[in-house]
């Protein structure tokens, strides 16, 4: 077994590397090279022997998925910034059923600056919710604490611009704390519980291990760890890359 | 001992918060509670106790440095972009001896966007080399490698914008490795050597454990764990906290 680097691949660029590139069995991409390619929109011809991470996969891999900024909105507030009887519209479908990523966007406005086409999902809930990075915060000026989906007491508000208004919240705007949503199977595969605090590990180039990752079991829930744009440059990883759980958390 | 929490901050707001906020030591703050004080411009009377990570304090402890993207420029470099005979401004020294922020910014220009007035570190060095996150990656549409300070062969070129001139270099743009500046008598004391990876872990509000930072010795270095502002942010850390050392890399 041998490494393709990325210093090796980037040597060769005046060469030309061939679209798709083609990786016998006897040679594995470094992550970094992955990313070379990647970046160039050059695809991989043997993909499940390409990452480093696939060496120790299994079935405790966790699939994760990571979150850009988005929103959720109240019923009340998708009439108020979209219009009166107006519904979201499906763009594309999320990994928990029935979730979706709506075509429609907002700007959210705060002391410091703006983060533009911020993204809804759906469908509409009770509360309005706005989950962004701590580097977004810093960005436009706001700092909400960390905290799970749901529990909106006491953090900031924001104002979100629509093409029908404006809403101003007086709460709602979270950095959600990394979790891992799973069924009661999965459950018992993980011998955790919901609510349980687990060490979850990533396998990218700049390898991390998240010391408390919280468990959501429910019997709805696809198996995903959910981690912010932070988390993930901060580790180098990409939607779909996979993570385990190492132990609880002390 | 009792533990103040950003929630009952934020519930005696309408009452005022005095500034400086009076801390006795038979309370703590959460680190939610100590940056919702901060965010706000509040200072705390009795800082020494003021952090949970305070508790485990210990003579272990390694103070966190947190670099923002900057740019270390080549003499040659100063003078296209500044002018003929320019020499850098300290505009504040660094922590590790001799090294400054020039007052001197320029801006970096990507593919798919710019990052306006990025610091320059000096004094001049050999090669000039562009430290920016991931983060910055995804905004101006360069994908540098993760290397230590140096390394530059076969890393993306980039070009800078300054007032005097424009300087395209061919290589020199990476992502900054996590890595531990530190002495021959901390390397003794710690029980580590030049070019050893270690576990380290910080201990904000967003535990996390760095797998793989680099020991760099030097008897000019003063104590110091580099990371970059996603690191940071992905585990709501902040200039001068403490990380401790938790064992070597498997």
């Amino acid at each position: 077994m041998a490494f393709i680097t990325e210093a090796q691949l980037r040597a060769s660029l005046h060469k030309g590397i061939p679209n798709p590139y083609p990786l016998t069995n006897s040679h594995k991409l470094t992550p970094a090279a992955r990313d070379f390619l990647h970046s160039r929109g050059i695809r991989i011809e043997n993909p499940k022997t390409s990452a480093i991470a696939s060496e120790s996969s299994s079935s405790a891999d966790i699939p994760v998925g990571v979150s850009n900024r988005h929103i959720h909105l109240s019923a009340e507030h998708v009439e108020l910034l979209f219009g009166s009887g107006y519904e979201l519209n499906p763009l594309k479908e999320l990994s928990q059923k029935g979730q979706f990523a709506a075509k429609e966007t907002v700007s959210l406005v705060g002391p410091k600056g703006m983060l533009k086409d911020v993204r809804i999902l759906g469908p509409a809930r009770g509360a309005t919710q706005v989950e962004i990075s701590r580097t977004d915060g810093f960005q436009i000026g706001i700092h909400p604490p960390l905290r799970l989906s749901g529990d909106i007491a006491d953090t900031p508000g924001i104002a979100l611009y629509g093409p029908n208004g404006i809403v101003v919240i007086e709460q709602g705007v979270i950095v959600a704390k990394a979790h891992i949503h799973m069924s009661q199977e999965d459950a018992v595969a993980f011998r955790v519980a919901n609510g349980d605090r687990v060490l979850v590990q990533s396998m990218g180039q700049r390898p991390l291990l998240f010391k408390d990752v919280i468990i959501r079991v429910h019997p709805q829930y696809s198996l995903d760890f959910h981690i912010d744009t932070d988390e993930a440059n901060a580790g180098f990883i990409r939607q779909g890359d996979k993570a385990v759980i190492v132990g609880k958390s002390s």
